[in-house]
């Protein structure tokens, strides 16, 4: 059976199994303590060219996003997102869990477009029944987005400005982070991102690792008492050595983009067959993921031999479908979907 | 000045206040035990001509929502609203508080549509990775809605066919309840809306009342344990006698629904004022809210002599504005306002 | 039926029900912005002696105490209290409801005692894993306690000058304000008050109001957003002139006091014939609440008379039951008891 | 440095390991829906003789607790616990953050006592206020506890019982179970200790696996909807292998018994030492967890050689402190502490 079902169907990168096999026996600090976690926040900041950041491993996407919003968010504040935003659709209600409201704005093309924001805060100052809302405290970005597609430079400047006008955090969830940076299309790097919100993460279980995602607040703007929040949400990590041996070893050498850069050529591939197999596209996606629009007859057939995700229906006869390729994508994988899709 | 902001600027009605004075040396029970409050519910039940009500009464809107959709929902569950419901507009975040999502659908004319809902839930029950969603536990809406329509017999039908269908019960926030009810447009009443919904609420804070609304579960079918989860809400009077008088009076020789009337004769004269003095509507509201639109400039003009409210924007040049009637609206308000508008 | 059961058994006092009366025609604004809210807090500033007063209407006192707390503390932080103290026992659960624990210290006679406190900041403040406890965010008292005792001048500046050595805001409960500083015990008035503690409320419903306590910040220190605060939490009254008139009422011509007062004296007199009826005290009370011990059968016995509460068990066979005065306690109520138990 | 600062200093068990390595290229689906997963359940449901098990897998022990204990309750509902128990004590409000009071029974010697669980019930059910109290919802042990100590056959049944009784379910937080069913005072296994409780999970974490705790639903009742309950708690792993194939090794060959009684001879020989060097104990453990008073200056000379840690301060000059032994504990280590404490 071929996978192109998600970015998550295999272990962990080889040199992350070989370091846990090599520090396997070594004493450490527990609870984000131990010299890895230390090693790869160094990292980190050397490849952001960025002393101040803050970094906190955590475990997965949806406990980062519910403990890094609940930790900038006072009690009565709600985060603004996409109506489409990971937040608002997959994540069961757990920001709402922690009594904040996720505020939607409309999705164009899975992002949020500066005007429909700076409409919405502009509104909402005007609103003679403000103090009777759900009183808007951060805005949250997912790069790159639900649907793959990423941000330029220039529109997250946009936001980041428009963010900095209101005092409202900007947070943005990088669960496929790489993906986006090694797009073709992306024109900023790690280090332009550090600088143009307060906070971000970059994921690691989409990206070779088995569990983790590095949380970075950009200049020290940590939430106060931070350390204690993650560990009201659940996700204080004992064995953080797990999630530090992870990242150090992603941010030597380079791994990260390297594999990330790697998931990107095997798109291209993929998106050439779906192309050459006539498939319409939902949309245009410069990332990992690309959704095309099958009949439901069709789909029934293809599932016989390749997984894929049907995403949402498309009209009465037929489903946006989602096919992933990933760091541990394999060329042979590829052929093989070619063979099946084109002969 | 004229007062035409809403329908809570005025005191109490006369045979409340009476009430009050005539039971002020009378030593009570508390917390709802006080025989006002149980002659209000048997009175209720009268006029429902049911018996298996279960019937709480509470202090404020807001307070209602938050408590009743809390108390009827699991923890992981969310409540399905209209986007511009009240819940989800107008009470500060109170629904998420208590860590609930507000599910929205569309607004068609203030209303749920049922093809909107219909499909919100097929598309749920087929969505491969529902249960990575907040879970719908319920559907909320207003009657009259936010824009002073009303729901036909028909809709709510049709709409509570498909929450049984789908196990989500249906509540109805009806803060303005009798101001629909006697609307000409109105095609039914409270006995019937007891047989066509799970719970409603029979809003007396803006009709005749200091405070106060009353919860009606319609067949026995209160939450467990719903007056811990009244108190747990902050919800819970001390001196229920205060909204247990009220009530008693409101049900009395149907006073309710007479002084509601009262409030939609009155929004009659008005909307016949506006229409004259040329303004175009909205939306056409058979209730007693009134909405025009109305250029900035002229907005300015009027304010220096009538109170309203200026409720969204139109465009860049002028406000939705509302103008609200009620029990306590005089004739000659209505008569001095078609002074100021058509002479 | 004689009935000592509560303080709020009456209806509401005749001077603020002829004030009631006289204002009911005129309209107001709405959400504390009548004028008599207005009115209200010119005047307890005035009584406070100290114009950087910010106070608040709300309507009950769980309501009061969730609202306050939960605008005071960050997410992450519980509040102190005695293991008795009202918002650990009679409040169902209300703190919790908004996410913040309960960190309770023993009772001493009702009270908390400053060693305890010093005690538990001092092992908080050098435990090593003290980010992975619940913080301590302020500290919680009530005047007078859940067992009618009050804590004296000495006992509050200890209490707050260990608060502010630890940036733990006081707050202190007063549900029952006037019965506590009208006891012939108490050593301060209001005016001391505001200045020995960060917030307090003024208990109405208690005390002569049919609803309605003041919550007031001593220093222009109101949470962030208060108002949208105390709409989250569903507490916000829209007609709030009826909290406003009736707090305008309590402190014109000190009202609030006299009638406090005279639960006082009346208070005085039950003691007296409660130990000349034998009774054992279960505590010494300076207020209008008096515990005593009583054997289960003389309950029932009693009971067939008089309205009263059994309060806790005290051992296998008798019961600590509550007798309480109030504003509206009459001097013929007082005699007849003395009959009963005397005769 | 010597090391008996924790259970959770060092890596994975090597067996772990080498099936981490052996699996690493095998694709396979998420959420729990893994074939070691899948396996790892059954092999748990043949120990323990019982084909009805829900079983789910989680990462960490607060996260456990937390998720269980909120899809337990209803919103209104506490959770018993002793003062003393994890989730009152160091997990920073987590229950709390979830709405739930931790409803708190005196430690006897780290455990709850039977009689004061039956004193509890009995008191509240017959409290005539028991309506505004936090609703009691279920029942939380430690096993072993905070302290080491480990309940007997005899009182889980008594305890169970009083549940039973009171429709309390009863939840074990087994973070440590293995070394306490490996304790030489241990009466029963996990065969009875699934017909003696509600719930229970089976620690990873802290026995042998780098992260990971099995929940045990011991009838086919773990709560509608948990998997969206686990999510929304931000708990669910998406590459759910690592904790399967962690458990799926734990449990083949009995490795989770022979490992955690490794722990415990250890232990009895750490005992022995610390005996002989004359420390007086706190509480007597029969697990891993030893406690022992020191002097505030002999600490300070011990850790410069030893890790441990100083757990609660016992009188003005002493600590109690706690040494730990562990599945990765080494005869080398324990011979080393013998040198350094006797010589």
């Amino acid at each position: 059976m071929l996978n192109f079902e998600n970015d998550y169907n295999n272990g962990v990168h080889p040199n992350i199994l070989e370091n846990l096999i090599k520090t396997n026996d070594i004493q450490s600090l527990t609870y984000g303590f131990d010299k890895w976690s230390e090693s790869a926040k160094l990292k980190i900041k050397q490849i952001c060219n960025k002393e101040d950041l803050d970094i906190f491993f955590l475990c997965g996407g949806t406990q980062t996003n519910a403990t890094v919003i609940d930790g900038i968010l006072q009690s009565y504040e709600g985060v603004i997102a996409c109506e489409d935003g990971h937040i608002n659709v997959h994540e069961a209600g757990a920001i709402e869990a922690f009594g904040h409201k996720v505020i939607t704005l409309p999705s164009r093309n899975g992002k949020m477009n500066i005007d429909d924001l700076k409409n919405y805060v502009q509104v909402f100052e005007n609103d003679e029944s403000k103090d009777h809302v759900a009183q808007p405290g951060m805005v949250y970005l997912t790069f790159p987005t639900e649907f793959g597609t990423i941000y330029s430079k220039k529109e997250i400047e946009e936001i980041y400005s428009t963010c900095k006008q209101y005092n409202l955090p900007l947070f943005i969830d990088g669960a496929r982070l790489g993906y986006g940076l090694m797009s073709d299309e992306c024109d900023f790097d790690l280090t332009w991102l550090c600088r143009n919100c307060d906070c971000f993460y970059i994921g690691g279980t989409k990206i070779g690792a088995l569990c983790g995602e590095a949380v970075v607040f950009t200049h020290n703007n940590a939430p106060k008492k931070f350390f204690s929040i993650i560990k009201r949400h659940g996700a204080l990590m004992a064995k953080s050595r797990l999630i530090g041996i992870q990242f150090d070893t992603l941010f030597t050498d380079n791994l990260y983009f390297k594999i990330s850069k790697h998931a990107i050529i095997m798109a291209h591939q993929l998106k050439e067959i779906l192309i050459q197999a006539g498939f319409s596209f939902y949309i245009q996606s410069p990332t990992n993921q690309q959704f095309i629009i099958i009949p439901k007859k069709k789909i029934k057939e293809l599932k016989q031999k390749i997984i894929f995700t049907h995403w949402i229906p498309y009209d009465r006869n037929s489903f946006v479908c989602r096919f992933v390729t990933s760091w541990a994508t394999r060329q042979n994988e590829i052929d093989e979907l070619r063979k099946i899709l084109l002969s």
